[in-house]
């Protein structure tokens, strides 16, 4: 999930000042607007430590009239709340109509740190997320216009922050014990913040995920997404409920826009020939000897395989399942639903060829059709295909849950790559039938995918069923790094 | 919850044969239209051992065409289904578009089994509730429709008919252990069943509860709801979706109709001079003791007061205050929300009033006001109302959740007593005031409010927070009825 928001989007500072003057304008006309409106604003700032919460908010104290909004932080909670129900203090401090709250710390703060640092049990971590999300349904539904915010940073950075502070001695008091604590058990904050985002980012009540490395973007981006979300609502007039489509990740406000997923790797990766074979050849036999193992102690594994057409999944697909022995291995060709497929739910089909135990289920193409080709090409509504990310979660969830791998891969080529594999294609003549109008099209749309791919990976990448984005480029990096990924997680099922 | 279902409602032997065959062509009509319809239809019986699920489905079976209808009863897990995650024998077994599928075990059995006699956790339980509610939502979004039905019998009834069966040689062995075991661990299969319907009942996938003790009854209801589920929504046209209001009782379909809570209520209950004045003392002295006790131990209490105008509430309230020590009990009257109550969400005004750790908080009119007054006279709209429900009931499990003790009262009179009042306080000239137009109207709306009472406790009358329906035409009888109840809870709290 977080992936999505590792990319190094930045602001530079002369379009940071070139766009706050009329972002402030948008945000004081917002306020003015909403005094007289019938739904308050509750604003969550959540996030990593050290991902500057406190800054952001002294930022936006800059921009917007104080005087009218109440920020709320619940450090501790004192003798009286404790002696009440829990959300007691939240409701004391909710906004009346025509108000906005802003919650440093939140009905969140507690259930996320006693998962991640004080070892609550899983069940009962759902449980309070589950009254969080049923607590949130209940303000959206009276009218509350409902924005929460993830600040993140990623573990190596969330270090440089502490450091730096430590190393200054007028600031270092603020590395505490406490925060200390935090950034060792990060792998687990960030795991109990995926769990808590999935379970709770509703189109009433979205989530944000903003990348808080630079500063100047952080700070734009919550404030444009307010802005934004006000305007958006107060267009809409009374009675209205927020937007049915909820933009987990926000749009980033610059040029950073085109920067996605894809745009990390490295495409230049390439493997030549006797490293190549020496790869293949190593990697296949010990995923060979791993899913033997499985199948004799009933572990089965799901593999997912998507990418742009013509990025080699077939020659990466015939690699892996030369190595797993063929009497447990299943390749299910994804293509348009059958008359009897299509009378049923989309998930159906899929849910059929569920592995045995031990087996092995190799999808080329898949349920994420929903939310890529059905998407682009209108075959699915907005509605359908922004409610599959989480029925696709809860999908590979109940996968997980039953132990097995679920492994996703997404092959990733550039467009001249592309390019010149088709013409490539159309040369051989027994290649040719594979080249259709369709790939022409879908070629034209390609910066609709690239769009529609960040936000796969950004709402469905979770750490039980993590996508791996593999440069493609060179086909036979490809195909061993696929292996290796296989074979690593294979590896970690008998630690 | 239940006691909404244990009316003692039938259906005669000569209207039943006057109903069934419209009710057969209707479900026959239906079916036919359903053929080329784009939704699936999705059928749960369950219910309380001995409610007579296959015996309902062998009616059922007479009065619809059976060859386009799948049944499933899923008595044991096969090897292979235990192999797979838990949903995959239900995805098999979904309906096509256009098909009725009738679950008689279906994705409740195992959670409510596990629960209510093999000791699973209520935070499992919750988690696999809340999967249940998702997977539900997944396949309504995709246009199913989803009727369940929970056939209820009382414990008393239900032991009746398993030693009917016992009694007869031929029907003995049918009285297994394991029934046995489920009629003995009746409290907690009901409880358990309370806490499943709470919390999947959704306007998408609605709980119907029916009275099981007459098979008449029992069997035309189910009928006539799947009758006019169908025939609603195949008049909806393409593309719909499920009601929003959801009915968690069905509509009787006969004279029945008119039977409520409040028909039960024996109103003829008095008590006379001496016995009221001792029982009063006896109470009072019990109740201040109790409320002492709950004082130091930090317990505190909630008590709701509802009930028909001039039923006597303040009177009661005046004596159930002697009782407890001023220091720590306040009484909040609930009249109509100020401006700037208005311009919160209607839960807020409640919260603020929460007792302190001992105290006791007693709510004269409360925010049932939203499913009573603001339901009828059309203050809140059907939307609202309709949520207000699951609202509320989330409001009081977090004040139960928390330990304070949550008593709801309602007082019944009936509308020749209550013309007798409104007459007597007339000629009072110091009692004229409380007369008003409006108490005059809602006589007129009688009716309508016991529609209204009736689902109010249908669907907020939990274990947890119970509602206690009292007899009130004679005021004596009330308050110590009140009082006895308010003793025996707090009783309870210590042993």
């Amino acid at each position: 999930m977080f992936e999505a928001v590792e990319l190094g989007r930045k602001v530079p500072k002369r379009d940071y000042d070139a766009q706050v003057p009329e972002l402030r304008a948008m945000l004081l006309q917002a306020q003015v607007d909403l005094r007289g409106a019938d739904f308050p604003v509750v604003v969550v700032l959540a996030g990593v430590e050290g991902a500057g919460r406190g800054e952001l908010l002294n930022r936006l104290a800059q921009w917007i009239d104080m005087r009218e909004v109440q920020v709320h932080a619940f450090d501790r909670v004192s003798d009286e709340e404790l002696s009440r129900p829990e959300y007691w203090r939240y409701w004391r401090t909710l906004p009346p109509r025509g108000r906005i709250a802003i919650y440093l710390n939140s009905w969140y703060t507690d259930p996320l740190l006693d998962r991640a640092l004080d070892g609550a049990k899983q069940a009962r971590f759902e449980q309070r997320l589950q009254r969080i999300a049923q607590f949130e349904r209940m303000l959206a539904d009276d009218g509350a216009l409902i924005l929460k915010f993830w600040l993140h940073l990623s573990h190596k950075e969330q270090g440089k922050r502490l450091k730096k502070l430590a190393d200054d001695k007028h600031t270092r008091w603020r590395v505490t014990p406490e925060r200390m604590r935090r950034h060792k058990a990060y792998d687990h904050v960030a795991q109990a913040a995926e769990t808590a985002i999935r379970l709770t980012d509703t189109s009433q009540a979205p989530w944000f995920l903003v990348e808080a490395k630079n500063t100047r973007y952080r700070d734009l981006t919550v404030a444009r997404t307010i802005a934004e979300g006000l305007k958006n609502r107060l267009a809409q007039g009374p009675g209205a409920t927020a937007s049915l489509l909820p933009p987990i990740e926000s749009t980033p406000p610059t040029t950073a826009k085109s920067m996605t997923v894809l745009s990390k790797i490295d495409l230049s990766a390439s493997l030549r020939g006797e490293d190549y074979r020496a790869g293949l050849t190593a990697e296949q036999e010990r995923v060979a000897e791993l899913t033997r193992r499985s199948y004799t102690k009933g572990l089965s594994t799901v593999m997912v395989f998507e990418g742009w057409d013509a990025a080699g999944k077939g020659g990466i697909i015939r690699r892996v399942s030369a190595a797993v022995d063929a009497r447990y291995t299943r390749t299910i060709a994804t293509s348009a639903p059958s008359p009897e497929e299509k009378a049923q739910h989309y998930l159906w089909r899929f849910w059929r060829d569920i592995p045995r135990p031990g087996h092995v289920t190799i999808y080329d193409r898949s349920w994420y059709g929903r939310v890529l080709v059905e998407r682009i090409e209108g075959y699915a509504s907005a509605d359908e295909w922004a409610r599959a990310y989480a029925e696709i979660n809860q999908f590979e969830g109940q996968l997980t849950d039953h132990g097995v791998l679920v492994l996703k891969f997404f092959i990733h080529i550039s467009g001249e790559e592309q390019l010149n594999r088709f013409k490539e294609r159309q040369k051989i003549p027994y290649k040719r039938h594979k080249i259709t109008d369709e790939d022409w099209r879908n070629r034209d749309r390609w910066e609709q995918y690239e769009v529609a791919i960040n936000e796969m990976v950004a709402r469905t990448s979770t750490s039980a069923a993590p996508w791996t984005l593999v440069a493609g480029n060179d086909k036979k990096h490809a195909r061993v790094a696929v292996l290796r990924r296989l074979r690593a997680a294979l590896e970690a099922r008998f630690d």
